[in-house]
């Protein structure tokens, strides 16, 4: 006998199985159960496709008389691409409705719940809500922020070094992590690093998967002055790429950049160089909802003292470097004191191949910005 | 019904209460099961005292007669301080001896054994060897080595920082972590730190527990120049400490320190400073079966690379310091390639209060001295 929970454990796998496909959109999974049985499954699959609740319905036919509906999300109430999905919730005759989480948009939550309450189905907000939230945790950002959701990511020795003295690191991680990686990439919009990456270490920064190609995220090179040599691997066509500079940069470079394909987005300085809150929200007008953060120290460090990163990804190998001037994956500017340091929590870790792997989310009411 | 697994996990959660109180000897747990009742147990409680068979057979009386014994580590055949358990065992009447391992010296390795099988008693070896000789291993070391079991702890947070530039760095750990510190130095012999983190952090280095004092181990100082100050808190009467200097050190200043009842061993000089080698079999020599290495990280670097550590214990606080200049666990001379990192493998991850705590050991086969 299955449970309430057990089937909104299942709309929640349909979901997951859609991650970083839905963008800018949710993932959401939806399961219709009549007298225990599964009558109706969907998985809101793309932007601009149908919602979860449509394929669920489809499915169902007139199974979904008197049956109970388990949605990962609040159905949604406004037309957009499609119509309301708490209208069809409403005309498809189900009994009883059970949402894991309300729409994150605080001027929409909840009423798609109302509509179908006042069409006298039974509602219940709230079963596995955390989960859901943590699966959405980059859609319902952008819903509060209008900017992208930001991950740092960075891979480390067990005694906190990336690359040697001279910036050699191949591998620090195994080859599973390394996997990882490239499905992450897959996953999100957008990849970012500095200008001094692409100096020292000339990256494709493309998804590199055993089988199969993958989504090739948009590739986001921070180059306050134009420093970019024009056969970097960062500007071959395998990729969009966005240079984010300043308006004082040459213009003539930027039209040979122009030339292939290359975006600019112009953002201002402040003291810390090119100002990131502008950036993010340049980036977001473009349509990138996520961005993975790759590095290096200078860069991790802007964003995390800027108070801009949403969630950490650290691999550690099971290896220790040692040497005076190695190189460590946050730097940025000194501070004295340890308290100064940004508090996170761990949400996770776990053996990923020979590697740890922890997830970790900057802990609430942290003032990351120490300066 | 308990099964033999049962009862070898009880002995060994016997042995495990003595740990740290049996040094140089191992920790080891006895059972005596009859008829599926538990009629003797017994536990070594400290060098000089009656083994953990004793104990045991101390308490069955007669009930060990066709009694089956779980014993941890072997029984010993020599004369030692106390008979040879193995004659005990003889004569006790059981009809059945389970080993959980041999003696790891490999020059008696297998005689208890033999004694006991020779006069018609049915011996097992080996159920839970692995949990057995990793709750020996200092003492398996001391025997293979006739060296010191060297642990090498640091505290670090999640981007790989032990202090900001300016050496700050209370607290990185969180309670519950520095009080796991504090009982690991309950239960070594010597805590070893370089001449730097005298000077720079003037620390106690004495076990400090609630609601008990604690036994303070041998405070070992790393002091080629003999540059220790004379009011250095190391050098108080909490515990006993032992700089360890080299021959050249000023002899005037040695004769003051040893009125403050500090000892001394005196190692030759290699490349990299005091020849550790030597200084281990010294303390060794000194009755030392275990040493915790706390550091800086040029102490920690020169054991490392030596081939030297035999355990690694690290906690991670979930902060990110950053800091072009902050100061990081293990320091030591620059190598060009990432591939020369020293490889360990990792035993275990787990929370401790908010900190992430990593034990792992030297791989075995990787060459460590990289040099």
């Amino acid at each position: 006998m299955l449970t309430d929970r057990d089937y909104m454990e299942l709309a929640l796998n349909l979901a997951r199985t859609a991650k970083g496909k839905t963008n800018p959109n949710p993932v959401v999974g939806a399961v219709i159960v009549k007298d225990g049985v599964i009558v109706g499954t969907g998985i809101h699959r793309k932007a601009g496709e149908a919602h979860a609740e449509v394929h669920a319905f489809h499915m169902a036919g007139e199974h979904a008389k008197g049956a109970t509906l388990y949605v990962t999300l609040e159905p949604c109430s406004h037309y957009g691409k499609t119509p309301p999905c708490a209208n069809l919730v409403k005309e498809s005759g189900v009994s009883r409705v059970v949402v894991a989480t309300l729409d994150p948009n605080p001027l929409v939550a909840g009423k798609g719940v109302d509509i179908i309450r006042k069409a006298g189905i039974e509602v219940e907000v709230g079963l596995l809500e955390n989960e859901a939230r943590k699966l959405n945790e980059r859609f319902i950002h952008n819903m509060l922020t209008n900017r992208p959701f930001v991950i740092s990511k960075f891979a480390m020795t067990l005694d906190g070094k990336i690359a040697t003295h001279t910036g050699h690191s191949k591998w620090i991680s195994g080859e599973a992590a390394r996997l990882e990686v490239h499905k992450l990439r897959n996953e999100v919009d957008a990849i970012l690093v500095g200008i001094g990456t692409v100096l020292k270490d000339n990256p494709l920064l493309t998804t590199r998967l055993p089988n199969q190609k993958g989504k090739n995220p948009i590739r986001v090179i921070l180059d306050s002055h134009l420093q970019i040599p024009m056969d970097a691997n960062v500007l071959n066509d395998e990729a969009e790429t966005i240079i984010v500079t300043t308006t004082g940069a040459d213009p003539i470079k930027i039209a040979e950049l122009k030339k292939k394909n290359v975006h600019f987005i112009y953002c201002s300085k402040n003291q810390k160089g090119i100002c990131l809150d502008e950036m993010l929200e340049q980036l977001y007008k473009h349509g990138i909802t996520d961005v993975l953060v790759e590095g290096g120290g200078e860069i991790n460090a802007s964003f995390i003292r800027a108070g801009l990163v949403n969630k950490y990804i650290i691999y550690i190998a099971p290896k220790i470097l040692g040497g005076r001037h190695s190189i460590t994956p946050v730097a940025g500017d000194d501070v004295d004191n340890m308290n100064l340091a940004a508090k996170v929590e761990i949400d996770s870790f776990d053996k990923v191949g020979e590697d740890l792997r922890i997830i970790a989310y900057p802990k609430l009411g942290d003032q990351h910005d120490i300066h």
